[in-house]
Order: structure tokens, then sequence, then C-alpha cells
């Protein structure tokens, strides 16, 4: 038997299942990366959703995809499937999209909910905005409507970013609220609007996406868009560190950074991070050549030629230029299927057309995103051979990989 | 571990599998949906084909699709593949579509056995239409041909329908005879002729196909057109009824129901139901406006503006109109695939393009199985969520479902 | 629980393996064929791979397929990967297509290494064509480039053909060597070109697969254009023979035979086969009507209306007529695909357009590769039915397919 149909089996069963994960993890190296069971394994996969990935929050998009009352988001997420709604009081809620009667998903795709209705297209049940059940058609006298609301899910709104958990218990997210309000709050993300939103599949495990997303060690041979107007290596850049902040702070402005992501997230809370990076080549934004794309946007009255990123949880991390803003949303499909969607912001009201060009404002994160499937494919093809064996990380350029990688076995181990 | 990871871990050994699906069965609410398990589990497909299906009776097609001695429909079902073969005697014969040599199948697509053989095309073994091995080139001269005839399968033909089953044990056809003679066979269907076939796959367990299928709670806000022309709510229609059996009356004609479906089929027979329903606002038949598209058939001499439906086993059933026919033929294809295949019957000496066009005809139904596929699709991808819970079914217009999964309980209960 | 249920439980546990394949082996009536679960099974297709097909030799291609130093091929074989490249010093090296890094495939497709390195897409670890790691930028100090070269696997090189295998511990090739030097060496393959090479996959286990290979009972009925110009029966062909020999011996040619193959392969030795066969009609070669596609190959100053066919392990052969070779390369890719490829050989000085058409060339084997896809397709479909029973083999004519599966019967038992 090759390993993988070992640990198939070894997880099988319950009793098994902790000192099968605990072995695996026995083998790991510090600094080395992650064992193949972990990316190849459908058992492990369950486990990662059900123990790892459920108490965090996922960001869903920004609340000016929804902007009339009714207007209502459809985001599907491994099995799963939840309806964000805007209602009547211009409260965000979130509820699971599965219908009380016979399970039917209610919402297909986003829209707007007609006369204030969420009715399922099965058999017409209909659930009013706050997700109680309205109307429930040739059901007998003594139905009661009350015990078959929508199932509500955990929502908040932070600057316009909407979040949703899965979880009854999700982490604490004040420390994320506070983080996203001391940097993407600046950039007055608030008063946003979403100019496009992409999304592409990779066929490969969530952990090689995040894995990729979270270094730079592979922008140069990979990304030589993206490496023309964006830094690599800190050390080079202290003097354009200071003459971004420099430029900042002479309009007043100062962005806060934060360390709480992975291991370092506060007990309970979920994780926080926040940095700030200068453009290089006098690049004002992530353009082809640096030219601004797009309105200035929050307190920004020029160019610092900065950017500002903040990690919220494992699977959300937004970019902040000066002219606009771009969500990236890693979702988990199957074991072998992540999608990544990405959001563009811009100020809230640029116009199309005038104010902002939507295929140069997006070029930069198409481009990239469509090479980053490439290499994650590639390297889950990899991962699969017999031949491969886990690797030492290129520290200290790798670093947020290995905290990535240790996050993720600790929360695998504690979950057991 | 989730509920479905437990459950097929459970059932993959057999000393576990009855306490297990035992333990499901209690969870079982009366009136309301499936655990989700049931839609879920690959191991809990395996044993509804086995257990549950395999002593049914499949109706397959009409015998005027095989008209002449050699011409044969081939037939699949889950992994399985069937030859129906008309024989030189004009007998319907049945045989397992697997070569005797190598296993290959024989026939790929329905056609005509030349020379009266039905040859393997891998090394041209050639069977008789009575399924005896014929001629086998090139075997040793010690070979005796005798032991290697096609599997038979049992066969029935009763008003020109082809029932066929693929257990050397099916259940008693008695009943089911007796109920078709006295339902179709006013009709006049053992002289209809095929006007046209067409299929669909859902991608659902054949389970949720059924109860979209058994109810009509859904088909007010899924199916528009169907509505036009069918009644919905007996109580409004005691005085159509009544018409309608005037009208029939008048013309000497009565035409039986019976209810003998799900738990009711008596004992260790195939389920047969048979029903007579009401068209609305004068239809004479199921057609955009309730005009007639064809012929009237059988003793039918004027409309008598209703119809009849005539349920054979779980996966069958056949619609009869004034002037034509549909047979309903339902197939697991694998756990999350199912085939309906519709067939359109007309009176036989109908001549297409002068007594009937065959896109009118078929437009109904043909509308009507591409919405069902939705909601079908809809409600699997429902009830995979963490968040279905098996909601009440409404009563009573959903009482057929409810003795659609109450009859599936308890087939597996028995089984195991 | 159905067959396959039952075995796929047995096998998920070391401890019952042994017992249940003894148990599935014990069932085996001498020449008849295999037990279903040898196809169905995806446990029994992991210890194929892991233990029946590891030790063997993989025929990738022909040496000038890739003729400039630094050029490689990319060779895809189960889930993995290899890279066979020609070095400086023109010796052809293969390496698992895995970096050392992260794991990502180096190479996607065939094509040149520039500057003397293969360069890992993702992060730019460049290795060179010796397989070291030469450069890896931006990793500490302390790393030490000597323990992170490319895994080499085992490769030989016979007559221009690249054998590879995947185990550290291959089988010993003398035998083979000694056998592809006395008759592809005489037909001139160490100086043939690639004339061109395609690929077809069967939706079949590649057992199936090779089944279909070495039996010509199916030619007849399956393969017209192949039966035109060769002979299937050796009863009738004495004559042909004796007169192709003649031929051959008039120009001093002797082409050898030996019967290494299957169970009979020497004590640790790959398995060696050749045999010589006369074409049919007065055909020169495998065209349309037997008359001649490219210029002489090897020894051959005139055609003796014969071919040689050399097999190499399990799942390689070659043909060999007067004017062109053509390599078969079986390779499986998952329980249910198999990948057949044809590589054609012309003489090393042929051109393309004067010499030959590559269309003419490639068209005999083209065609029945394509018959012989969906021949091997039903085969699968029809072994998956509960109504298949392995039947007898066609002896002597399917001879070499009793052999193949006693010898893959014998392989899994001992390595079990």
């Amino acid at each position: 038997m090759n390993e993988i149909t070992k640990i198939e089996q070894a997880l099988s069963s319950d009793a098994n299942a902790k000192a099968s994960i605990g072995s695996l993890l026995d083998k790991q190296r510090k600094n080395y990366g992650l064992q193949p069971e972990f990316y190849l394994s459908d058992h492990i996969y369950r486990l990662d959703i059900e123990k790892v990935l459920m108490p965090h929050w996922q960001c869903v998009n920004h609340v000016s995809a929804i902007p009339n009352a009714g207007d209502y988001i459809v985001f599907d997420y491994d099995r799963e499937s939840v309806i964000v709604v805007r209602d009547a009081d211009n409260e965000i809620r979130s509820f699971a999209n599965v219908c009380r009667h016979r399970g039917s998903r209610i919402c297909e795709t986003s829209g707007h909910a007609r006369g204030g209705m969420l009715i399922c297209p099965y058999h017409a049940w209909s659930y009013g905005l706050d997700g109680s059940l309205a109307h429930a058609r040739m059901m007998p006298r003594d139905f009661d409507k009350q015990g078959f609301g929508l199932k509500p899910l955990p929502t908040k709104v932070v600057q316009g970013l909407i979040f949703v958990s899965l979880s009854d218990t999700p982490l604490a997210f004040d420390d994320c609220e506070e983080n996203i309000n001391a940097t993407l709050g600046i950039y007055g993300w608030a008063n946003a609007k979403v100019a496009y939103q992409s999304s592409v599949v990779f066929s490969a495990n969530w952990k090689l996406a995040l894995e990729n997303q979270v270094e730079c060690y592979h922008c140069a041979p990979s990304h030589p868009e993206f490496s023309v107007v964006h830094g690599q290596s800190t050390a080079t850049e202290k003097k354009l560190i200071a003459e971004m902040n420099a430029k900042a702070a002479a309009q007043g402005i100062r962005v806060e950074t934060r360390d709480h992501w992975a291991l370092a997230a506060l007990d309970g809370q979920e994780q926080a991070y926040s940095n700030r990076y200068p453009m290089t080549a006098n690049a004002c934004t992530a353009s082809k050549d640096g030219s601004p794309l797009a309105p200035l946007m929050g307190k920004f009255q020029s160019y610092d030629n900065g950017m500002a990123v903040c990690y919220i949880g494992p699977m959300n991390h937004c970019l902040s230029y000066g002219d606009y803003g771009a969500i990236f949303r890693y979702t988990p499909k199957s074991l072998f299927e992540t999608e990544l969607a990405v959001i563009w912001l811009v100020r809230g009201d640029a116009v199309e057309g005038k104010d902002y060009d939507r295929d140069e404002l997006t070029w930069m994160w198409r481009v990239t995103a469509g090479a980053d499937k490439k290499i994650v494919e590639d390297n889950q093809r990899g991962v699969s051979s017999r031949f491969y064996t886990p690797g030492p990380y290129a520290l200290p350029i790798e670093e947020k990989t290995v905290r990535f990688t240790e996050w993720y076995m600790s929360s695998l181990a504690n979950a057991l």
C-alpha cells in the first residue's frame, strides 16, 4: 500500500485519526514543506473544513455589491451556500441557502428579492429578508411557521466589507475590526464601490493556493508584470519605505501595521495582519507602468507611492493602493479545487468609462491570478509524485509560508 | 468527522451496516424528509441498487420501437446493460449485454441484428435471437457452445409495454398486468406506436428525482405550462371529475383506478397504481392550449377532458391522454446521476406530419422534464449542506412523497 | 454489499489484503479471463502500480526526439512525471519532474533547457543537466545545495530506444538489450528518426488494454485495414514465413526470435520477446495496399515481405517493417484510464514530403489504435456488469492473453 492509501485507511476510523495525524505531524521538519498526505487525502480535506476552517470568518464581498434593500449575494463554500442580503433596515444578514421544506437551494445566483421575499423556486416557500418563513402555501392548518425560518449565520460589516462565518461559535472579530478600521478605513473603503469581480478555480488543494499567496519568492520568476511596480525584498527597500511614509505623513496620514496573523492571533480572535509596502520605480499604483488608474481614495490627496495589505483570517486579504482596492477571497471547493475570487473597488463616486477604464483597472490582478493558477496546479501535480519530499523554505522571504503551515498543523492537532 | 464520512465508514463493514442504517432510520420523523445520508452516501447508493431496486421491473420501451424480427433496444441501468430483442417468432426477449467470451458489450446502441445474429464486435462471437451461442470462431474443438449463451433476463409484454427485471427472482407481475390492461388497455396502448423519445440526465440522486416526480405541490411554481391544462387540487375538481366520467361513460368507457403503490403493493407483487384526473379549462389534452394533437386512441371516440396515470413499480409511470401517451422511465446511473427518458406514443396508424406534429406533440413534457432537471439539481445541492434538516411534507398534496420515502425506508430496512 | 464493495473493503486493510487477493486468485479457472475485481477495484489498481509494474522498464521514446544537448522529453506515468534529457556529453539521463524546493513540476511539456539549465518556473530553482542543483536564489547562506539534486532514475538506451524505470531496484535489462540488438538492430533503429507521434487515452483499465494488445483474435472482425496486409493464423502461413526468411537470407539478414516474455522471463530479468511475421498479399509494409511508404531501413536492400515484433516488458512493444518502425507505449493513468502512445520511426536521413508522406506513413496505426480504443472501452463497460463471468480464451490464438494474465496474477501474488 502506498502512503496515501495508508493514511486514508487509518483516517477512516475516528479512533485512529488522532494517532495517524500525529505521526504525520511528527515527521515534520522545521521550516520544511508539508508531508504529501496533507495535499492528497480526502479525509484530511474533510478535517480541514470541519475542524480547521469552520471557526474562521470569510470575506464575502463589499456592501456596494448589494446597494438596495432586497439585493442579495450567493456565496458558495465547499458544499455550503450562503445568501447575504440587505434587509429593509439596510442591515446585512446572512442565511444558509437551504429551504426548510425539502432542502432545495433557494437562490441560484446573486439577485434581488422581489417584494422583499426570498422565494424557493421549488414549492414557493417564501422567506422575509429577516429569514423568517412568511408563506408556505397549502401547508396544514396546524403548521407553525415559527420554527422554520432560514438558518441565520454570523455576519459582520466593517469598512464596507461583509464577513460571514459558517460556525455558530466563530472566533472573536474585535481585533480584526480594529485593524481594518486602522488600515482600509484610511483608504476610504467604507465609501468604495465594486468596480468588477472575477474568479478562477485552481485545480489544487486550498493549502497549496494559500502557500502561494503568502510569499513573494515566486514573484520575480512568475509575475514579471507585478514585479515592475512592486518591490520584493525588504532589505533594499528601507529608503522607499521612508519616502512612502514621509509622503503619507505630509498629508497627515498614518496607516497602522499589525501582526496578529496565523499563530500570532490574539487568544480566541480571528487573525489580523496589516503592513505597508512601497511601490518601486516611482509607481503610483499597480498598473502596467505605475501610472494612476482611478480617483484617489479615502484620506489621500496625492500618491504616497505605497500600498497597504490587510489579512483577515487565513483565507482573505485586501490590497489597497491609492486609487483602488482589491479583495482576494479563497474558497475551498473540494480536495483538489480552490476558487480565487478577486473583487476590485474604486471610490464610491467614480464613474466607469469616465474616471476609470475597467480593463486597465483589473489588468494586473487578472494576469497575476491567471499565472498563479498555473503555478499552483503544477505544484499539485508535483506533490502527487512518490518522489516528492518536503523541501526547505527560503528564509526569510518564505517566512509567511512557514507561519501558515505551522498555523495549519497546530490547528489540526488541536482540533483532534 | 462529519456525518457523511461517519456513515460511509460505518457502512464499509457488513457487520455495522444494519446497525448504522437502523440508527439513521430511527432519526426519521413521520411525514418529514429523509436524512441527508440517504442522498449522499455511496454505500447507501450501492445498497439501493442491490437490495431495494433489483427485485423490481423496469419499463424499457414499447414494442413498436422494435417492429421487426431482429430489431433490438439497448437499455442501460446503473452499471448494467440489457439487449431487448424481437425474435423470429415475434417474441420479445432480453439478455445481459455481456459477451460470454471476454465480457465486452455486444450492442452499443439500439439497432437490427443482421442475419438474425447478435455479433460481438470484439471477436465476433455470434448469438442467435434466443441468446444461444451460434458461432465462436477458432475455438478449440472440444469447446461446448451450450454453456455459453447470453444470460436471459425476465421479460414481460403488457399492452405493448416491455418490462425487464435484472433479478432472477423478480416480484410477481400479475397485479400490474391486470391494472395496465384495465387502464392503458382502454387507451389502446397495445396498438400504439412510438412517436418520439428523448432523455435528460439529472445530476441528482434517484430518490430526489422520484420525490419530485410523485408530487404536484411544485407544479404551480415550477411548471406554468403544465398548470394551464392540468389541475392540481383534488378538492376543487370534483365537478370536473364528474364531467370527465360522464363523458367517458357516454362512450361506454370506464377506466379503472387502483392503489397498490409503494407499501400498499400486494404481497410479493410489483406496485400497481392508476388514477384518473380531469384536464382544466376544457382542455382535451396536454398541449399548449389544450387543443388536440393527434388522432384519438383506443376506445375513445371523443375527448372526455380527462387523463389517466398508471404507475408500475417505483421507477415508471405512464400518462395517457385521449390522443397520446407518455412513458416516463427513471434509471439510476450513479450516486448523483439519474436519467429520465420520456417516450411518446400515438395511435399505431397515425402519420407524422399529417396526423400529428412531432414538436407540438412533445412540447409539454420536454419543457416540464427540463424544468424538473433544474429543480431536482438545486435540491441535491441543498441537501449536501450541513444546514439541511429534513422538513415537513405539505399534506395532503405531498402524500405520495411520504408514501415513496416510507416505502424506500421499509425496503432498505427489510433488505439488511 | 456487491463484490466490488466487498473487495474494496477487504483491501482497505493491509492485514486482509493478502487473503483477499488470494481468494480472488483461487477462483481463477485455467485459460479463463480474470475475475471482475481486477478491472474494477481502485485498491487493486494501486497494488498494480506499486507492486506489479514498478520494477519494470518503460520505453519513453527514441533518442532522435531529443537530438541536441539540453533537449528534454516529459514522460507522465500514473501520478508520476519524468524528465528525460540529453546532457552536454550526449548522455541520456532521467529525473523525477519534481522540484526539491516545494515539489512543483519543473517541466510541463517536452522542450529545450536554455542555458543548460532545468529551471523550475515557480521559484526559479535551477538544475544542471546532471540533475544537480546549480542555483537556488535567496536561500540562506548555510543552505547546502549538494543534498537537493533532482532524483535520478535508472535509464538505458538501446538501439536508440530510451528506457526508464521508476524503481530504484529495477529488473536486469541484459536479456532485453541483447534481444533488441538482435532484432531492431538489424532494422537500423539506432540510426532512425522520429517521424511522428500521437496518443489516445482508453477509458479502461490497463489490463484490458494489454489483453487487447497481445492477441490478434480480434484482428479480423475489428481491424479490416490491418487484416489486408497482416496474416493472423500461423497455420496457413508456413509458406509465407519460408519465403520471408529466404528473401531476408538472400540479403544476408537473419532476425533473431526469442521468447522470454511474461512468466518465461529469465530470472530477475525484464521480459524479452521477438518474433517475425510474414505480410500477406505480397505486401511490402503496413500501408493501405502494402506498397512501400519510406526508404528501406537498416540492413535491408529489398523487401522481404515480412516484419518483426519485439516486446520489452509488459507495457511496450515495437513493430519493425522494412521501411518504418512503430513504438507502442502503454501507460496507466488511473484505474479507468490508459494511454497508448504510438511513435513512428523512419530512416534517419529520410525527409518528410520527399521520402515519405506523414499521413500515409501513420495511417494504419492511427486507424487501428482508434478502433482498439472503442473495443477496449466496450470491454470495460461489459466487465462492470453483475452478469460478467470470466469466459474461456480461444486457444491457441489467445495464448498470449493467457500468458499475460498468468504473469499478472503471479506477479501480484508474489508481491503481497
